[in-house]
């Protein structure tokens, strides 16, 4: 049952040339189909009343590799040498467009600065180990060169957490995990799968479901997101209401990390067997989650894994507003049921995902949608404060009848209303579609993202209310118009997460400036009314000056001295999480 | 939202004299009822058969105070004015009978130790904080003298976690949470309550049921274990099924810590808001949770509490055998339904249960047993093997009898037997008893223990059956007879923990070295087929031998990194946990 150190021998490892790869200037591989904005009919005039922008005003030209001056690789021969022994010539990749792939993830910040050709401090070499032996084998090479290891998985991140510092002296390696994409085993009693840690949502699930298995695991990012990065950042996914947040369903892993002074070789593997629940000390499986690169590199794990379920469901209902849509999905998580997905939008998401729809839509849904205004109308309700919400139910079918008639009679004793599961399977095609919208925007110049927190039941009003006033008032003293929308993503006994998008109407060079002053309201909004710096995106470099206002000073002295000793020469991902005052990406985007 | 640091001022602390304690020699406060053995006509046979021990034959003496040679407090002037200026006067104890009774938790090696007058290294004094700025001045005036400190609850730890290290030269202060009792607040729409970390199970409860709550957490030593406990060492409970493990109860906390070096006062004050989730880096909550006292001293906690539920029913099941019980109860956890308990006794358990009955119940249970029986005879069971199960449903009337519909066709399915209320009723009442048994059995030189551990489910039936064999060759290697039993306790998606007793029929002098190299081969099975140390009674100095088989060497050095730069001069409970080479309890106790 122990994890095992070694990759099975039939798994043939691909060639790091063969790894999945995102586009250098945006979200999703060479050749993405962009976001349709040509069959969204109601789009420009939704963007155009929320922000004052023509979109469609704006030639849309994909930017050239050409105009970027990318610096040299500053591999030295002894490290190359070495990389080279550990994992093959063909697994060292110094080209030019790779390394500067893997100079960021994909935050909005993160584009900008490529597209300006701001490539910061762009690796040296990106190494594709192909087990954890040679992970272990890079390691100790870096180790050995005093070079800097920054673990790479899908590439998606969006908090600065896989960049090196800026002005960082020494060697730089991006460890790209893409190899190592494999499903070694599923204990089918257990119900727990082995994973490597390189692999993608997509490929990993595919690889679950053909033997009736489903991690249940669905994050936004689910096409670009790693199963290695998802433990590095404690990743949680739309489903996680059932299927639990990556920290609980994470039992047991492998990670190579830096051996104690003087050992041989220099880097070691720590083994955690998959346990339900244990009392061994302060929890290193729990160090190991949300460590985000800065502890060693996560090779692989025990994840609890779940027969596809019988029966499935999206239901969705109306509320007269968000208040509403919030008391009762605090309600039906003190219930007795458990549905797999609890979201609520507030009245702007609303009217943006009603603004985003497809032309084609079928008449039907149309009419449909037609009835449901005037019933809601008869209700007296404000149709400019309407907020929708989708809940999600699976398991036997017994079991989600029964679910729905509990989540049923709470909505009503709400003031909710049932539309069914039309709009439901409409949100479970488009839930990846975001950051093409995204990027989409920032074509044109327009920043757009996001943010998310969790806090007590008790403050989730305040929270949504807060931060929407704290992100409008930073944007007027701009002399921009921005828009933020909201929803509840997930629930739990204590809380709730809320997920805010915001955008910024500033097409001009210093658009991240004012991008920049909005960003760090919601933060700091965050930390102000008992919310966290992020659910469930990290910490990186981006909310590292937060961090002593969420889990006080205190807090970071004990992870800064977690850190400091076991990874004493500082060769670990550098700078993310522990803010040490030294100028980071959010002290630098004033002047970016 | 955020906890505060001051106790409010309308709750007037108790002194530390008025402190509840058990008594120094065994479970228990002094007066406390012994073990009703001359109301269990069944029981004196029952240990004839497998013991091979007459447990009538010996009369039961309590020991003396008065034979105890008990070492004189090093209490320094300085110190003591430090800790008075802290406390005051009333809560510095030195008498000899406090300090004993700090000097160990309750496992049966230290009531052992105890009662022979083996005292180890008692504290100089025992301190008695009233609040968390108490705390504080406390942890800074033993920084300032270089003094141990080890936190102290309800003093009924058994794996060694509340004792100094022997020969330990510094000041040792034993620091007693007993004042700090009160539940501080309770968050009605969050459903999350501030407790102080001293509160007693019981006195906590009470205070949550008065106003219609319920914390859910009910281990078997719940009448002498406080909160800040449960968190120091990852407790769980009979209803933690339900409730969540102490880990996912755990919300926000306080947490006393030494400061930077150099930093004035010398102790800081972690704070961690009361949040559902979050992705903040490494889990500086999961930290502290099982730390046993290393990192600091828990002041409060944000817990998460529920309404006192509805409907509440244990079921009692029969199985033909254990295989078929484990089997049950994994199709459960499996399940759409998750029951607030789901216990599985094993062959030598259930007959333990039996033959544990008392002499005034019911001629209807009786008849009932009968006719049980008859039928268990009538489908060709080997009434041998026969395993009970106990299955505890809670929530509104509806969700039990959809639970119970769900439970029961799983059963079935398995081959089990439904009996009825009656055995859970009885079960309800009996379940903190056992502490008093091992007492009794004690008395009569019997040391008899507990021990449990978790698994996957692929491997339950391999645990239970290499554990039961390993032990037996144990015992048989000693010459003396020995008795094991087992009761699946805890159930989760990805496995379960076995939880063993056995009793050594061993009254020499020589006992304790029967006794260990029993307890050795039981812990040396845990970790040799797939399990952990503990399950949830922690490491202390009594598992800290097997750390480096259950995390792997790699975990132990991450932990004890953790330990060297939070605690640089080792204050803070040392030796607990990791494993340091130096001579500790379960290498001495072969000569003790």
């Amino acid at each position: 049952m122990k994890p095992t150190s070694d990759t099975p021998s039939v798994i043939q490892p691909e060639r790091g040339d063969q790894v999945k790869r995102q586009k250098w200037w945006g979200w999703g591989a060479d050749g993405d189909k962009p976001y349709a904005i040509h069959n969204k009919p109601k789009f420009p005039p939704f963007a155009k009343e929320v922000l004052g922008v023509d979109i469609l005003a704006k030639e849309l030209v994909d930017p050239r590799f050409e105009d970027l001056d990318v610096p040299e690789s500053q591999l030295s021969d002894q490290l190359r040498d070495a990389l080279v022994a550990a994992v093959g010539q063909e697994n060292v990749g110094t080209d030019a467009e790779l390394r500067v792939i893997h100079s960021y993830g994909k935050g909005v910040r993160d584009l900008v600065r490529v597209r300006r050709g701001q490539l910061g401090r762009v690796p040296d070499a990106v190494v594709y180990p192909g087990s954890t032996d040679e992970v272990q084998a890079v390691m100790s090479a870096a180790l050995e060169a005093n070079a800097v290891v920054i673990p790479y998985g899908g590439g998606s991140n969006i908090v600065a957490a896989l960049e090196a510092e800026p002005g960082e002296t020494r060697q730089v390696l991006s460890v790209n995990m893409g190899r190592m994409n494999k499903v070694l085993e599923i204990d089918e009693t257990a119900q727990i799968a082995l994973i490597q840690a390189g692999a993608l949502g997509p490929d990993m699930e595919e690889q679950l479901n053909q033997q009736g298995w489903t991690l249940g695991h669905f994050p936004d990012s689910f096409v670009w997101s790693t199963v290695g990065g998802w433990i590095a950042t404690r990743s949680s996914g739309s489903q996680s209401d059932k299927y639990g947040d990556i920290a609980e369903v994470t039992r047991g892993l492998q990670m190579v990390l830096p051996a104690d002074e003087g050992a041989e070789p220099r880097a070691q593997v720590l083994e955690l067997s998959p346990l339900p629940s244990y009392s061994s000390g302060p929890s290193v499986r729990e160090m190991v989650l949300g460590s985000e690169g800065r502890l060693g590199i996560i090779t692989q794990a025990w994840m609890q894994v779940h027969r596809l379920p019988e029966a499935r469901e999206v239901q969705a209902y109306f509320y007269p507003n968000y208040e509403a849509g919030l008391k009762a999905a605090e309600l039906i998580a003190h219930s007795d049921v458990q549905p797999m997905m609890l979201r609520v939008s507030d009245a702007n998401e609303t009217k943006f995902s009603m603004a985003n729809g497809s032309a084609n839509k079928s008449k039907k849904s149309h009419y449909s949608n037609l009835a449901v205004r005037k019933l809601m109308e008869a209700k007296g309700w404000d149709l400019d404060q309407i907020c929708i919400s989708f809940v999600g139910f699976e398991g036997s079918p017994v079991h989600v009848r029964y679910a729905k008639s509990v989540v049923n009679k709470i909505v009503r004793a709400q003031g909710g209303l049932n539309v069914g599961k039309g709009p439901g399977t409409l949100f479970d095609q488009k839930k990846y579609d975001i950051p093409y919208i995204r990027d989409f925007l920032l074509n044109i110049g327009i920043p757009a993202d996001v943010s998310e927190t969790a806090t007590p039941w008790s403050r989730t009003v305040e929270m949504h209310r807060e931060t929407v006033k704290a992100a409008t008032k930073a944007w007027e003293e701009t002399g921009h118009r921005g828009f933020i929308m909201c929803h509840l993503s997930h629930s739990y006994h204590a809380g709730a997460c809320q997920y805010f998008t915001f955008a910024i109407a500033d097409a001009s060079d210093e658009s991240m400036k004012t991008y920049d002053h909005v960003k760090r309201a919601v933060q700091q909004s965050f930390v102000e009314h008992g919310g966290t710096v992020s659910h469930h995106h990290g910490v990186g470099e981006e909310h590292s000056p937060w961090m002593e206002q969420d889990i006080s000073p205190a807090g970071v002295h004990i992870q800064r001295k977690l850190f400091e000793g076991v990874d004493p020469g500082n060769n670990l991902n550098p700078g993310k999480i522990v803010h040490d005052g030294k100028p980071g990406i959010s002290s630098n985007s004033e002047d970016a």
